[in-house]
């Protein structure tokens, strides 16, 4: 632990938190970002403004670090192929980032290591939908890049062809699912994994976001084993190091699909900050730096309530109704410290405690929409 | 909450700490301390390397502030008073400071709101030692400056004069006692009071210093709610807004004195980070933004474990033993950023959770001697 330079790719809010849960270890940190006003900026000891989706700079930067992690996967691979070979800890490992960063390459490896997945095709281009059209309705996803719905179309059947990507993407079958759960696993060097409990994840209508989540997820025991049980599937095929988020489907005949994975701190572990002693950043941090993984069970039930732009207001941010959310006990803000707001730009996020799955839902219904952000 | 700008007067571990929590609140935070290698030196937007005790450093400091908090009592509270007057929000307030970091006034203070303590007399010099003889044994306390053990001194008689302090102290009975305590409370602007549950010390015998800290106290229901009501009536009677960290002694007849009290975060409360969903650092902001308290509830019993710097070691620290510290479950590191280690010197905190106290104090024991700094 004496001195060690922990880099991270990407400083936004995800970093931000990684950051503050890696206060307790002593580590030096380097961020690099683009933005400069980037929510990392005032906490490593260096920020390099910079891209991290470029060779030279990924390069230069990664090899000021001992530990190398990262905080979004749309990084450049090869500089960390690279950086591993000349004996940097780049965790997850280059091999790992590869093959989730293409979400091809991700649907291909959910079907080599026999993961349960939507069906999939691959297209090279826009002008093979023709020829997939049996394979139609379903969703188009661009292989590279996409991000919080970003990235994703619904195609109904050939005449959509005209709002379909570009470019490299994946056609998924609809899934007809009751319910998307999520699971984060953590691995560390030693290759010991430890699964937070599920949590079940209910997106808002109109924007494509998570509006609202529970934790622990109201699926039957069986299925909850089953999903940690795939979870710990696929953070061991990927030989993950760090945090694997597993997005998953819940089908109404009980089976559990795959989605698609992250791997890093994912928004829907942010709860784990207040309603389990060990906070996925934590985690992650003691799965990058060999140290044993902490305890995932949770103390009480949680709700996690995303903290976004109103819509219709962009500019410096404005928070109304903070008193009257934070009066409810058991109420948690936490802040990503961006200046500006914009539309669904997601400024923070509510954590909401309860001794029971019904009154945190209760307390949920009653406080989600007091906060607002305006400009 | 837009762009508060937040001054802290000291950069030790509890300023580090409280940045941590303050992350959440998208805070502008400026810290002041002497030190350039001051734990939070690189946690803040600004970090004024300078002398808290000096009148017009702190004037300076905190007119770019919009609110200004402390994380030691020993600060140029004339400038605080200054600052107050020119419309800086300073909390804790400077007439609650100047009251505690004076431990004579302090007992005064004690004295005129019938505030259960140790009997004590005021003395202006060494020379006044012999007229007080009757007086002895006693603790002789620097009025000022002292902490964590320093500045205090035991007379068991006259004889003893020789290593006694000069200048203004306090001379305090022995109090015969079977436990320390202390409660954490928080009073926010509103005049909202919250306590944290009643913990309990355990001083370690070779070096003044709490080594076992146990929440919740083994004392009976009835003088716990005593010692909260005790606390809850300093906080108020002193005009605190902020934490008042509460020091208080059970005697054998099941009586409660107080001994001392700090107007910041403290070393008691740290176990609130992991075992309470509101931690007490959040809290201090809480109470000076002038935000809703949070609940003070536990999940879990708690045992917080000092890491202090072995003896016979000065220099850069090197940490032995992390891994078995941290592969015991619900065993969790905090450290406090510092460089080079020394004897004793305070280097983090290990918290250990269980679900039983009998649980919780057999980890401590079986862990609490694992980790060891060295140089």
């Amino acid at each position: 632990m004496k001195n060690r330079k922990l880099g991270i790719l990407g400083g936004g809010q995800l970093g931000r938190m990684l950051l503050q849960a890696g206060l307790d270890f002593n580590l030096y940190t380097l961020v690099l970002d683009p933005d400069e006003h980037a929510p990392c900026r005032f906490l490593c000891e260096e920020f390099v403004q910079g891209d991290f989706k470029d060779y030279e700079t990924v390069l230069a930067f990664g090899k000021r670090c001992d530990v190398l992690t990262i905080e979004i996967e749309h990084v450049n691979v090869e500089a960390l192929f690279e950086l591993e070979a000349a004996g940097v800890q780049v965790f997850p490992k280059p091999s790992s980032i590869k093959t989730i960063q293409d979400k091809g390459l991700q649907k291909e490896f959910f079907a080599q290591h026999s993961v349960p997945t939507a069906e999939f095709r691959l297209m090279q281009g826009k002008e093979e939908l023709e020829a997939n059209q049996d394979f139609l309705p379903a969703f188009q996803k661009l292989r590279r890049g996409g991000y919080d719905g970003n990235g994703v179309v619904r195609l109904s059947s050939i005449a959509d062809a005209g709002k379909a990507f570009e470019g490299p993407t994946v056609l998924e079958k609809l899934v007809n699912f009751d319910k998307e759960i999520s699971v984060i696993c953590a691995r560390n060097t030693h290759g010991e994994v430890k699964a937070f409990p599920v949590v079940e994840q209910v997106m808002h209508p109109e924007h494509n976001l998570v509006d609202y989540l529970l934790a622990p997820a109201q699926i039957p025991y069986k299925l909850q084993r089953m999903a940690i049980e795939i979870a710990t599937h696929v953070t061991t095929a990927l030989d993950m190091v760090g945090l694997l988020a597993v997005e998953m489907f819940v089908t109404p005949d009980r089976q559990i699909l795959v989605n698609e994975v992250a791997p890093r701190p994912h928004n829907s572990g942010h709860h784990t900050m207040k309603a389990n002693a060990t906070s996925q950043f934590e985690q992650h941090l003691r799965a990058i730096l060999g140290l044993p993984l902490g305890d995932t069970e949770p103390h009480c039930p949680a709700v996690l309530v995303n903290v976004l732009g109103e819509a219709g207001y962009s500019g410096e941010a404005v928070y109304e109704g903070l008193d009257q959310t934070l009066q409810e006990p058991g109420v948690y803000l936490h802040l990503y410290g961006k200046k500006f707001t914009r539309p669904y730009r997601k400024m923070g996020h509510l954590t909401i405690l309860a001794p029971t799955v019904e009154e945190v839902k209760q307390k949920a219904d009653l406080i989600k929409n007091r906060l607002k952000i305006i400009a």
